[in-house]
């Protein structure tokens, strides 16, 4: 397609971009149980969404707000839903700085004090993670996600690379501190990114078996 | 972080990329039941995968080869799995022309038939989809989400935009029509592009209650 035709399209939203320092958070959680609407139900209600904005429809939960306030919210919901005997799986669209976001439906607490995080943080469970990182806009891309592929090393939750993926394995707050790790490294050098993951604990599957 | 820094990095696999025209997709199932091992093994049993490659490891299945036996099989994955009183997600990632890919773990069929639709054709139900395109190295990339988006609109499964995603919803076949037509789009226009796509049956939320 020529670039003649692409401007000729419908882009209400090109040009547009937030000028505040919105990250957010659009999540699924999956409990693979009978009892999945009570497990939901509870682990978002239990979630202190003071200093963030948020919103669930038919498809998922979003947080938006200051990058620590999300995380701590969608950490805490994760561990919230978590129960011994349910495998469960949580895909998670973290983002900051796309060009066709507004300053709309955000909340940005200045204060750091974190309000889930003492609830959970002695809550303690392995997980594992499907993981990708995408910096939007920019030739040499790939160097920022091997940038990112390494810290998951150095942090001590890298797995395995595969395709389409980079797998973590970790305990739940490792894991999670790599995310924020790794969206603090996007701010200082990258625009536009998107952290991709799908998070799963107490999965019955034997490696190559199913 | 400087340019020299990046270059020091360990980066195994930037400025490999595969030679053939591989497209591959990863994907979770998720059926929110006690049943679900069932569920999810019969479902993958029942897909004919004689032309694409496949693995399934802990955390999802991986089908790669010619982009319509790919879709073809993992739509069949997921119908297979449909059960009318289940709620369950399916959270896909469809990729092509990733730098760090490889020719290796690929089946190029190059027969246009596919295997698995003629069985699965006349299963219909609602899918909700949240919907996200990222192409990735190139400036204006937005244009081509924005093209990708009225292209849904076009045809009839667009729902709304929403934070961080476009939301979808179709029949099963016109979703997966339509991920066939935005990924016929970026074969020719966009060198490495990821659909990500989490589709969900069944839920029983009503838009902002939960």
């Amino acid at each position: 397609m020529s670039n003649e035709k692409l401007e000729e399209l419908d882009c209400p939203w090109c040009g547009r971009g937030a000028s505040l320092d919105i990250t957010g958070c659009r999540f699924v959680l999956c409990p693979m149980s009978d009892e999945y609407i009570d497990i939901i139900l509870n682990a978002v209600k239990k979630v202190d969404t003071s200093k963030v904005w948020h919103n669930t429809d038919k498809l998922s939960t979003i947080y938006r707000g200051k990058r620590i306030h999300v995380t701590d919210a969608a950490k805490a919901c994760f561990v919230n839903a978590y129960r011994p005997d349910v495998h469960m799986v949580m895909e998670a669209t973290f983002s900051k700085g796309c060009p066709g976001d507004s300053d709309a439906d955000s909340f940005l607490s200045e204060d750091g004090e974190l309000l889930n995080e003492k609830n959970i943080a002695g809550q303690h469970f392995p997980v594992l993670c499907k993981f990708a990182f995408y910096p939007m806009g920019m030739d040499g891309y790939i160097r920022h996600i091997a940038y990112v592929a390494n810290l998951a090393i150095k942090r001590g939750v890298y797995l395995e690379s595969s395709h389409y993926a980079t797998l973590l394995q970790g305990d739940v707050h490792a894991v999670f501190d790599y995310f924020n790790e790794v969206m603090e490294y996007a701010e200082q050098n990258i625009p536009h990114y998107i952290l991709e993951a799908t998070l799963s604990v107490n999965s019955p599957t034997e490696e190559g078996k199913q």
